[in-house]
């Protein structure tokens, strides 16, 4: 396929649009009709520094690089409203792969009811994938900032379980291994963004953000934002009932992955101790005055891991 | 700098927000304050793709990527309102690199009033420059479709001049030759987004697309979407005195830069007979019932030369 089939089978998969989209993919620009406020973030999977192409079919690599452009979204609560898809595709990716790739990102922006309304493609030696999400608030975005001494703090599913998939990948260079350990790499390959639970807690809670860069350095974040610290019980953090099993198994120390594994793609919230929030995530802490994040095991305090991060918006 | 560094580095610079920017650089994704419809597009430059590095500086290089993707909010009539900036950063660039990259966003976000508020840093082995630009219509935004036969056929600027200037640095590696030669490279060098000219033909132009593809594969979608043709005078093309000298000194054909050159990142719209645009660009042809793009020479018809085609949206 030259550029402008290539185009003309994206506009024959997201060509249809969806509420709010006056003009879709084959203008200049997308326009949609703006209600509310309205949220964009960017991200960008790059191979061999986000992903490599052995660990897993394209289509699955491009529906984990869309969630994970979408659950900042959520991590505003905000309503998905549309996408801009950019990719740039070395020659090794073909028209198979191509085609691989759209109908992976297709999966992800109906799952989560975000159309893909343009975009841009682009020729180059190293595969990535990039994707804007834009949104709109129903009320007021939630924010880094905002908790406040006293503030629960919680957290949705289980925010260590794709980091520690990650390390089987990255350790073995495919699923492999226990049952549990292959459970945790399909964690990995499939997150969901949170947009039902980002707006859920619009108007609930007093601060979000979405836990990218693991937890530890996400919940620094918060709380510096914030202008507050936090306290986090190290057993009430959710995760896989064999995660210290598959650590063993990988020889690696499961406080890496839980507290400073990235990918996790899980909100990290805080709530008013009157606010009742158990529908969306489990409570792993407490908001306190001061500043930084004292981690707590049985009485013990646990060193902060170093982290990675990547994201300034 | 490390990446949290380098965050700061851009917060510093572009923390300061515009109107209607709600929240900016440092949360988990921008919030603009809406009204009218939004615009959303996104471009990517890639290293040795759009670009070579020996060409110009970073700084440079920047500038014009910004430029190319503002050149869309251009071509659909709308006002800019904010940036996201998605840099992949090889370790070549380095921190002077970094900071070159940035400045030159700056000047050119600063240029049209397109602040930054956000975005996103990867590393990586390719050098990509990608940018999301967000605007508001004031009415309905412009679009390629809504030509009719009788509407007199524009453009701003002088449509082939940056496509010979790139021929320049293509062939010679950097700007060389003669004075004109020099002048035509820094017009590819310094691309202006034709905000301006946009928000002026909105309820006045029938149709509009930015040239970034080539004056005729840019007029060819204009008239497919608007479902007429169009017939185009050569001699009416605006371009540098010393172009035809210019192309005669690199050995090219003046008509492949002046019909098929992209990177003009000029407006070609349409008008109406009764409706007076010359305060915006000049008259180079008209529209005609039928489909196709016909360009004569003085009573000869000159075929379309083969371009190419990147963007779908």
């Amino acid at each position: 396929m030259d550029e402008l089939e290539r185009i003309a089978a994206l506009t024959a998969r997201f060509g249809g649009g969806g509420p709010g989209v006056i003009v879709g993919i084959g203008d200049d620009a997308a326009v949609l009709r703006a209600s509310g406020d309205l949220v964009a973030t960017v991200d960008v999977a790059v191979e061999d520094v986000h992903f490599r192409r052995a660990w897993a079919p394209l289509e699955r690599l491009a529906y984990r690089a869309f969630m994970a452009a979408a659950s900042d979204l959520a991590a505003m609560g905000a309503e998905p409203r549309g996408a801009l898809l950019s990719l740039v595709l070395p020659a090794s990716v073909g028209d198979d792969g191509f085609l691989e790739l759209v109908a992976g990102v297709e999966r992800a922006a109906s799952t989560i009811g975000c159309p893909v309304i343009g975009g841009n493609l682009s020729a180059g030696t190293e595969l990535s994938i990039g994707t804007t999400a834009l949104g709109a608030t129903a009320g007021e975005a939630l924010r880094r900032r905002g908790a406040r001494p006293g503030d629960g703090l919680f957290v949705t599913g289980r925010p260590g379980d794709r980091a520690l998939g990650l390390e089987v990948l990255l350790r073995r260079g495919a699923p492999s291994g226990s049952a549990a350990a292959r459970a945790l790499v399909e964690a990995w390959l499939e997150p969901l963004a949170r947009v039902d639970a980002g707006r859920a807690l619009v108007g609930r809670a007093t601060a979000a953000i979405d836990v990218s860069d693991g937890l530890l350095m996400d919940l620094d974040h918060l709380v510096g934002a914030s202008g507050v610290g936090a306290r986090v019980e190290l057993g009430a953090i959710p995760r896989h009932d064999d995660f210290e099993a598959v650590a063993s198994e990988l020889g690696v120390d499961p406080l890496a992955p839980l507290l400073g594994g990235g990918d996790a793609y899980e909100l990290l919230f805080t709530a008013p101790p009157d606010v009742d929030v158990s529908d969306v995530g489990a409570r792993i802490g407490s908001i306190v005055a001061g500043s930084g994040v004292e981690v707590v095991d049985r009485g013990v305090t646990v060193r902060r891991p170093a982290t990675g991060h990547r994201h300034f918006g």
